[in-house]
Formats: structure tokens, C-alpha cells, sequence
């Protein structure tokens, strides 16, 4: 598939869809490795309980054709989706709080295999100021600022403490940051032109609790 | 709030609220802590983006009434919204594979302030089974079942590779878990009666990337 992204030939994917992508990528990256050489969308559908024509649906987003009774190749199909999803192209990012969980994303090497490189992480605690983790180097938030003018990078992580993601937030986007993945709890207030994934892993805590014992 | 929680007198809120209410509940714990003693539903919406009427009935669910033009008690709503949640009761959980990210977590104690403690470990690599990861215990994966018997824990975290997702999701739902928080890329495959949340943080990448490149 010949990518071309720029601002005028941009597809902006339905968000549910986007969410699917990285599921049949994961099983098709699975039947490569046990060197299977085709899967039909019955297939993936029956392995990953999404409709057949809602995989049909998703994957006419795509460069690739299946064949009639084969399906599709899987090694085009594991190609193709990195390549759509944007997972074999580098892209640089910060992780602005590195307690535990921006440790664990610095150290979690696995991040890479998606196309995400952890640079630099940022803080504000004097004992991490200067050291390395994972050998990223950690520097002051003051800093960031200066930084990020050096270096071409557009995502921050941020993994700070709840009451500090939205000045933390505004002072990524005034250092020039385009991306934000928020990991904390809290609602982050940005422009229009900033992108933000939210990863609340709170809330997933309370839907669990509800499933399981209701509320009320 | 008197908390009446059993199968026969459940409320199964629709997830869009669930992922709403730790907003709030971020937003208005800030507030606590800047000795605000009221808050109105205007008020939230416009600190977080959400419609004001969405917030009204949001907040229906939950046993708490506004005053007229004073607007929420904040320490009521706050302790309202973490019982309803779930988050001030305790809610044991394992984590099944201790890489990085399974590292992260029992090591977060900030989950403790959302109800979950993590109780123990358990991987199949010997250099870590035996040991303990903030102070919680490992053990061989080929334990579970037998360790289960022993303890009431209903929760299982899953932080495997990703291959290893739905073989030991089987495999924990076997020893008699009945909620998995699957954090691998991997659509795993439950019958109705487990509970499952998917934390799809490259779903979030895919996402981030997709806003930023578009894609095709």
C-alpha cells in the first residue's frame, strides 16, 4: 500500500473502528508467527467475536483485497494494517510524570513494536532530575520548553497526579506538543486543534465494580 | 447513601456514564482539597467539557440532590460518587504476567485509593517466581488454581504477551476468576457470566496516530 498522509488527503476513521483495527492485527500477527498463510473474515470473526460484515466494513478502509473462498493473505493483511495504523513508522513522544506508570512505559519496551519512542521523560522531583530510566534521560519540566525547540517530537504522556494533568497539559501544548495521551483520571480541557487520547484506567476499574456488583 | 447491592437489585448503568462519573469524581476530590464547599452542575460542565443537562442525569443515578442555586455539597458528592463507584470498598485482585507493565501496577499504590488491591503475583518465569514486586508475592502461574481455592479473589489483571492472552484468560476463569482487566491487544473470547474490560492502550495509539497522519 503507498501511503500518502498529508492534511488534504487525510481519512479520519470512525473511532470504534480504529479500536477494532489493533484486535485483528494482533490475531493476524498470531496466525504469521504459526506460519498460517491465509484467513477468511469468517475466520477472524469467529476467533474474535465481531461480525463477519462488520470486518468486511472495516477492512474495505484498507489497500487489500481478499480472494473468493481463500481469503486474505495474512503476512499482506499484517502489512497493510501496520502500515494504516501507523505502527512501522517512528513517532517520538515524552512521558511528562515518571512515577510508576511513566517508569513502566519508559522501561516497557513492547511500546516500540507500535511505533512509539520514549525520548525523554520529564519531572519535577529533584531525585530523578538527571538520571535515566531505561536509558531515557529524565530532565526538569522547566525545562521542556528549550527541549522541545531542539528536538522534533508532538506527543506527551502524561502521567502525572491528577491535580496537576491540566496545567501540565497547557504547559506541553505552550511548549509545542500536538498530541496529548492523558493517563490520569481527570478531564483534560483542550483546543480543537490538539489531539488527545484519554486512557482511563479508572474508569475501566468502575465499570468492573458495577458488572459485578451493581450500584445503587 | 444506603448501599443495597445484591443480583436481585442491581443497576447496570450504561458504560458512557461509567466512564463520566471518575471525572467528576476527580473534579470534584480537587475541589475538597481547595476547601470549595459547594460546586453546581454549571460549574463542572464548563471545568470539563460536558453538557450540563448530561451531568444532571448522570448524577441522577447516584442518591444526591442539589440545592437550588447553591448547586452540590462537594464532601457529599465526593463520598457519593466513590461508594457508588465502587472505589472506597476493597476489591481483591492478581496480576497474571509480571513484565514491565504488571510491574507498574503492583508497584501503582495509587490503585489502592480506587478500592483494588493487588494481592499477589503470578508468572511463568522462574527468576521472579518466589520473589515479591512492591512487597506482593509471586508465584508460578501453574498455582493459580490451587492458590484461588485458598483466597477470595475475584479479579484477574491480565499484563501477558500478547499470544499468551486468551490460553490464560481460559486458564484463569478455570480457577474461578470471574473478571479479567485485559490489557494485552488481544480480543479474548469469554462466555457471558465474566466480566471483562478491555484497557486497549495501542487502540489509543492507533487513535492519536490516525488524528495526527490520517491514514490510506
Amino acid at each position: 500500500m503507498s501511503m500518502t498522509k498529508n492534511n488534504e488527503n487525510r481519512i479520519i476513521l470512525p473511532e470504534p473502528t480504529i479500536r477494532r483495527l489493533p484486535w485483528y492485527l494482533s490475531y493476524v500477527r498470531m496466525l504469521d508467527n504459526m506460519q498460517v498463510e491465509y484467513v477468511s473474515s469468517t475466520q477472524i470473526s469467529n476467533e474474535l467475536n465481531v461480525q463477519s460484515s462488520q470486518i468486511a466494513k472495516d477492512l474495505s478502509f484498507l489497500n487489500i483485497r481478499g480472494k473468493t473462498r481463500i481469503g486474505y493473505e495474512v503476512k499482506s493483511l499484517v502489512t497493510v494494517l501496520e502500515d494504516f495504523l501507523g505502527f512501522n513508522r517512528h513517532h517520538n513522544a515524552v512521558v511528562i510524570g515518571t512515577g510508576s506508570l511513566g517508569t513502566a512505559l519508559m522501561q516497557d519496551h513492547g511500546l516500540e513494536n507500535y511505533g512509539l519512542n520514549i525520548v525523554a521523560g520529564f519531572d519535577v522531583r529533584s531525585e530523578v532530575i538527571g538520571k535515566e530510566i531505561g536509558g531515557v534521560p529524565v530532565y526538569d519540566i522547566d525545562q521542556l520548553a528549550d527541549w522541545r525547540q531542539k528536538n522534533d517530537v508532538s506527543i506527551a504522556i502524561l502521567t502525572v497526579p491528577v491535580e496537576r494533568a491540566q496545567e501540565t497539559a497547557d504547559l506541553a501544548i505552550a511548549s509545542g506538543m500536538t498530541a496529548l495521551w492523558n493517563f490520569t483520571p481527570y478531564r483534560i480541557k483542550v483546543s480543537d486543534d490538539v489531539i488527545i487520547a484519554n486512557t482511563s484506567i479508572y474508569a475501566h476499574l468502575a465499570i468492573i465494580y458495577n458488572r459485578m456488583h451493581g450500584n445503587g
